[in-house]
């Protein structure tokens, strides 16, 4: 049996999602991603843009996950406020980091707003995080503590992620899945037994009412093989003249 | 001005979102109904089946926002514990609500698995909420204090809204929406003394490298029509320069 899988939250700062602006685009990636990678998320908040609402949220995930990644919030104008939440939630300080202030300032010259300043502001004590190639490369992550803080735009988000993202590969999980006549009723005690017996195989049940062909996905799950096998060849004994063949 | 907007809070609970093995359709979903609503909605949590964490989540929601709408985890299986994560959280017992049960006796006849019982479990002292035509006329919503309990299966996630939408309409926010040419930084000092003069009014600012035409979308949101015409007249005045006209 492998290492048990890091576990992350996500944390999406937006009024804009809330309020159906803008579509979510970052979270979705991020599942996606996190799942290819073996990562196990364990909670995704979608939060507004309040300094001490995004202090509680990163706060509990950061004590409760092994990895923390925020979305949005970060940049120049007054509705960017994740640093400011997240040097509130630890009571840390917010300052310039040089590093980063002389990338901007190399960037933008002589005609750099002054706003742009808020762009190199960190949590006192981050680090900055480097990876992937272009300005990805140049322009690193900040890292507060298991916390990496990425900005809102979806474009930015996934190159940003990405240049970063091997960091964070651990064993992919095994999967399964089982296609089923019956109803979930039906399944519901053979499921349960099945579950109790094998606990490191997590069993879900999802009933599809528009399909024809079945009606029931059961999905299993696990980062042990051998148990994924035998849970998979127990429920498939139990249930055998429900499952449905698609070919 | 009209009454300050109901909030709102939605929870999703399925392990099946959080490990990417289905794409959330609910929570997307229901961010545009409550957007057409004129609802506030405050938070969206994503949460695995577990019944202490849906407790924890629900009992915050509840107190924090008017309404709590959950998606997933009623079902007859043993990964379907939102009811039993509902009626921990407020020390409730859960009971066999005989209304439900006598629908689902009708609908199922002798055949019934017993599994399906489940199904027709509430918290104690739940109400129940009709709505809507066809099935969901005759299967209501269960609401639990603020907190209205939705299936995860997202046909049914719909339709069961869909019948008691209504009763959750307010008054629609107004909004505008200003492209601008400008990069953030340089927009932030207009965009942040305009915030200030106008509190009633959400202004938000959202960069997007992709386009051509324009750099920043700003946009302005109110429940107060003359106090966004203002911000909105006020904003365009100092940014006059900036401004691209999509037409």
């Amino acid at each position: 049996v492998s290492d048990p899988a890091k576990t992350a939250g996500i944390v999406v700062i937006g009024d804009e999602i809330l309020s159906g602006k803008f579509a979510d685009e970052n979270a979705k990636f991020l599942i996606g991603e996190l799942r290819e990678l073996g990562v196990a998320l364990r909670r995704v908040a979608i939060i507004p843009d309040v300094p001490a609402d995004i202090a509680d949220t990163v706060r509990s995930f950061s004590e409760r996950f092994d990895l923390v990644f925020t979305s949005g919030g970060v940049g120049p104008t007054h509705d960017d406020l994740t640093i400011e939440g997240i040097a509130l939630a630890f009571g840390a300080g917010v300052v310039v980091e040089p590093v980063l202030e002389k990338v901007l300032r190399d960037y933008w010259g002589e005609a750099m707003p002054e706003a742009n300043l808020r762009l190199a502001q960190t949590p006192r004590g981050a680090e900055l995080v480097y990876g992937g190639s272009g300005r990805a490369a140049v322009w690193p992550v900040v890292k507060y503590r298991n916390i990496y803080i990425l900005p809102g735009v979806p474009k930015l988000f996934r190159a940003k992620f990405d240049g970063i993202k091997e960091r964070f590969r651990g064993d992919a999980l095994f999967e399964a899945r089982i296609y089923l006549a019956g109803d979930e009723g039906e399944l519901a005690p053979e499921l349960a037994a099945v579950d109790a017996e094998y606990p490191t195989v997590q069993i879900g049940s999802y009933p599809r009412f528009e399909e024809t062909r079945f009606k029931v996905i059961v999905t299993l799950e696990s980062d042990d093989q051998a148990a994924l096998n035998g849970a998979s060849a127990a429920l498939r004994q139990r249930l055998k003249d429900k499952i449905v063949d698609l070919g």
